[in-house]
């Protein structure tokens, strides 16, 4: 079989999310750490409870709310600069190392990102990495708003690809988004990252990987 | 307006989740409190994880696997014995201390329980805390199998009680769920137990409390 579109989750995936740690760590000393890992975790839980309680705002906001639970969490005080600068900063999260050699080596495939982020923070973000002429698309959820891992996201993805299921690989860093993958159908490759055990939703990844390099053996 | 229904949310509001520690640190010694916490925390995500992937299982099975990933991650090795004995201690959870006491001071009105777990796990659990005989109703998720917060659950919910919305008081110590509750038109009180600050969902609980005393208020 053959892989014609090669889709890649954003954050934690191309995008270290805790590149944010200095920049938290400036106005909040010692705090960076902590709230950078409750900040993503917080963010994730607030995309998800929205789409349980049929109650969508976009992931931008999700980001920003939980901004402000994290810095109240560890006893800081968010006021509006410094909100407005830890917003930046996610604007600007750094690519993880190999992330340009593997999208310049896939040149010939159509490479895509299929991100929760809605555009107002995507856009600024691969325009600020200088990945953007190395992709073909940049597909946000925000479209239908509908996140992943509902089955209704991959689905609007794959009607924009217009290709069949099983011709698409879909790598991500988290493990709840390559089960929602996995169970709509595409071939999955688990970027590993932090060498955290598998899921336990028996939906488990085709491969799994330390970094991005190893998905080059899909071509 | 009179509250016809107390409603309480069962872990972590009338049961103690973490009451586990000392069975997971006879088996994994020292690592009892990061095994919990894990095991709570996976609990939740899975269990909203399969419903925004239309792929339902009960909380009972949820709680198996999210055991399975928190010792795995914790470096332990889960045989058929030691699950067993885990999952044993999880049907019987202690009841917070002023639980007994406010159950019985709200006799009169109707006293139910609403939660996420299937009657596989709730059952056992109630029949164990002798809670029972304090108790009108147990109600499960699982009858409708959509989790709390969806809208779906707590209709459900209100249509067993056959009164109105405004007539529940709906407890929870789980922030989500005051949200989901909120959401719905429930008149929703917050057990804030560990001192944690609102979630950031634009569904901010009516009242909160440091234990269950607070809201016999509403009485």
């Amino acid at each position: 079989m053959t892989i014609k579109a090669f889709v890649f989750d954003a954050y934690g995936t191309l995008f270290d999310v805790h590149s944010v740690i200095d920049t938290c760590n400036n106005y909040f000393p010692q705090k960076g750490e902590c709230i950078s890992q409750t900040w993503r975790k917080k963010q994730l839980e607030y995309a998800f409870l929205r789409q349980i309680m049929g109650k969508y705002d976009t992931f931008f906001n999700a980001t920003k709310d939980a901004l402000h639970y994290a810095v109240t969490l560890h006893g800081g005080n968010l006021n509006k600069e410094t909100e407005t600068a830890l917003i930046q900063s996610y604007l600007q999260l750094t690519p993880y190392s190999e992330v340009t050699d593997v999208l310049a080596k896939l040149e010939g495939k159509s490479r895509v990102i299929f991100s929760n982020g809605s555009h107002d923070m995507l856009d600024p973000l691969v325009q600020y990495s200088s990945l953007g002429n190395l992709l073909d698309q940049v597909v946000s959820v925000d479209d239908i708003k509908q996140y992943k891992p509902t089955p209704a996201s991959y689905n609007y993805l794959l009607g924009l690809l217009g290709i069949k299921r099983e011709e698409v690989l879909f790598m991500s860093s988290n493990g709840w988004d390559i089960a929602g993958a996995k169970n709509f159908g595409f071939h999955t490759a688990w970027i590993n990252r932090h060498y955290l055990p598998t899921e336990q939703l028996q939906l488990p990844p085709d491969k799994v990987y330390d970094d991005l390099r190893g998905i080059l053996e899909w071509i």
